[in-house]
């Protein structure tokens, strides 16, 4: 479903083509299933091709891409593997795509000082499996195994956030290329720092609109000693919710705390074949000793039965421990099954978390009352839920009604002192609700953005409309 | 010891100090006294006075004398308590000092959400002493009690940031003026977000040269069930760092772990009439549950007996436990009391943890090379030691010596891939290890200085060079 490129600026894509090409050779492509595969990303967005993807190898060669597209006043648009939710990658004004998969080594593990430094193109996955040998890991899970690079842009989290934190916490530096082609480093080695502005801060979150991220630095943990997986059920959402309020309101250090309402786990049940209770449900993990595993399992558990949890059924084991979670990691892909042919339209509100249960609440009724088909599934540790509500992409009426349904739930968010996205981004699908969140506080983004890239050539559309 | 103003400016201040004075009455003020005192933070930099104070109550009359200060375009300095180390708060080119003593309310504690809303006048023992009862604290203990807003300002740490983080993490968002004087938010109520920049964390750690900060909210904890202290020595420093990597590695999440060199005890010994051997000492923090407590206190136990560590002396009762740790406590005047008279200069270096104890045995050997008097004193599960030098003020040739000790010590550390100051900040003491330490990106960060502060009002020569 390409679309048309309605570019604004006097940008011409055959000179720059031909300089890309004589640079980087094959590792230029206009290929157009190349092109297609980097104008969309993950969501129900529309497609808009770049009209180039480039394929560097190194940052040298990124900020040289980043002078020739100068050069023709060309927009550029870092891609990592498509896996966003907000259209991020999309090349709304055409341009060049840098395809940072080739960047894909990890440069430098420091076992000692729990660091390691990769190219943006290495993926949360690859990089697990890198560190095993060493006794060491790297938490963030947004369910997708995406590249460290787009999840550093997008200020990614997902379900041990409540525990490692986010992006956010866990860069400890960058090295990007600017709009201007010129190569620099942020952050550093050290722990913490208060040695100037905080450009690590302000480069994770951008969403490609500064410059291109070539290089992170990263905390890691080493791998607990026990892990434990638990499942429990409870009459209603608000009784599943107060739990996880009391557990987090105990310091109790929960890795992760996942919410599955009654639609949802309907939907697990039928798709993995499970007989879970069809209840608002809890899928909880632990990490620790093996003693102090055993007691947050005892004070959860405890916490849980005060609020009519059902049986608690848990294990250290680790194929048991897969088998507990599995509707938690198969929920996306159950939800689908409820609807052949369907599309998920994921939404993302976060909110503090006493405001949690009446916020579920709310939007299940409003499910109900809209007529949409929608689970609804959360980090509850950190207050954040996606409903991903099932859209056929080809009946405008019903995306009219899921946008509606969505603009509820945000105005609903903020309303609580929330967010309008706890991990997805902007990118062009939340523009409005940025604006309605920060008010005069987006005029001061938008002055940065014009500052560090006056051309607006950086992912142009994102984050702010051109 | 005032020094002129050396304004570069037309900044007349009579007709400003009328007009403040209009405005603001008694909470406007010229007097001598106090002008002084908010010409200075406690380093031993040298006193520069501003032309007048005001006392704000409110973020309305804060943002009114923004307005006045850029209609007479006039510097303005925010001023917490001047508990700052690099001269943050020395009006350097005169103009008004904001002091936010009078904006000390707590706004809003929300216990189920752990978060605080403070004006940014409030102290951090202020906000623990009103939190108290409700079982919560804020933990960030940069030792002074300083004011939250400056905390902020200066992302300031210390003691359990190994535990809890800095203050970048523990910032929920942040209520800021403007150099023009416009009241923006930024950040929220929720736990994390994915919108837009981060605002918040670029005014972290700004050292008040982008805008005046009037309130913060902030991330509280549960007081943990249970703490413990514990002290041991060792015969060498390697030995006390390498059991602190040891307990990091192993992920005991320990709430503090400082290291005391074998000057430094024998200040305190002396000090404090106490009787602890003349070593490397660790003082080490637990906060947990009972059971867990006891788990941490036997896994580090048995850590530190493995490399050399004498007796390990610990207790979970209140009064041992303020005596255990009382020689860390009076760590600082300890040092003064070695030399009465002296001022103390505090360096900041922080470094990647497998270099620190490389990087403390150097800098203990240049020490007495430079026939300087000075303890080490670290928080080094980040990494992070100071060492205090003890500085005749009125001797030109001493301090020209303790400058090049620590010019050495900067190189040193950055050499190691540390950072020029791990929670003290620039101000104007370290405007040139900035420089050294991010090269290019400073000329990124005085962008944005020059983008927010056009007419570099804001704590002028603070961070950059005027």
């Amino acid at each position: 479903m390409a679309i048309a490129n309605t570019s604004r600026r006097i940008f011409e894509p055959a000179p720059l083509i031909d300089a890309l090409r004589a640079m980087l050779g094959e590792r230029c492509s206009i290929n157009p299933g190349i092109l297609d595969r980097h104008g969309h990303d993950e969501s129900y967005h529309a497609t808009h091709n770049p009209d180039v993807v480039v394929f560097p190898e190194n940052t040298e060669e990124v900020a040289a891409i980043m002078c020739l597209a100068r050069k023709h006043s060309a927009p550029v648009i870092p891609f990592g593997v498509g896996t966003s939710l907000e259209g991020h990658v999309a090349a709304l004004e055409g341009g060049v795509s840098i395809d940072m998969s080739r960047m894909n080594r990890v440069v430098e593990v420091n076992s000692d000082d729990l660091d390691v430094l990769v190219e943006a193109g290495v993926t949360r996955k690859q990089l697990n499996n890198h560190l095993r040998d060493q006794g060491l890991f790297f938490p963030i899970d947004p369910g997708a195994d995406a590249t460290l690079g787009g999840m550093a842009s997008t200020r990614a989290s997902g379900t041990n956030a409540v525990r490692y934190g986010t992006m956010r916490e866990n860069v400890l530096g960058l090295t990007i290329v600017t709009a201007d082609g010129r190569i620099m480093k942020t952050g550093g080695r050290a722990r913490k720092s208060a040695a100037g502005y905080d450009l690590t801060r302000l480069f994770v979150g951008s969403e490609g609109t500064l410059g291109v991220i070539t290089e992170v630095r990263l905390r890691l943990y080493g791998i607990p000693e026990t892990m434990a997986a638990a499942v429990t059920s409870f009459p209603t959402i608000a009784d599943a919710v107060n739990t996880v309020i009391r557990v987090i309101q105990s310091g109790i250090p929960v890795a992760r705390i996942e919410l599955l309402d009654e639609m949802q786990m309907k939907a697990s049940n039928h798709y993995s074949k499970l007989d879970y209770a069809e209840q608002p449900t809890l899928f909880i993990e632990f990490h620790g000793s093996e003693a102090g595993v055993a007691e947050q399992v005892e004070l959860v558990k405890a916490i849980a039965g005060d609020l009519g949890g059902g049986e608690f059924r848990w294990s250290v084991k680790p194929e048991e421990r897969t088998k507990l979670w599995q509707a938690r990691h198969d929920a996306y892909y159950a939800g689908l099954s409820l609807r052949p042919g369907s599309k998920g339209w994921p939404t993302d509100v976060c909110v503090p978390i006493s405001r949690l249960a009446e916020c579920i609440v709310e939007t299940r009724k409003d499910i109900e009352a809209s007529g949409l088909l929608a689970m609804i599934l959360g980090h509850v540790g950190d207050g954040n839920f996606h409903t991903t509500i099932l859209v056929d992409p080809s009946d405008p009426q019903e995306l009219k009604r899921a946008e509606a349904f969505n603009d509820r739930l945000v105005d609903r968010a903020l309303a609580m002192g929330g967010t309008c996205t706890g991990e997805h981004g902007i990118g062009f699908g939340k523009i409005a609700f940025l604006e309605r969140e920060h008010g005069e506080a987006v005029g001061l983004m938008r002055l940065i953005k014009q500052t560090l890239d006056p051309e607006n050539r950086m992912n142009p559309g994102k984050i702010f409309r051109s």
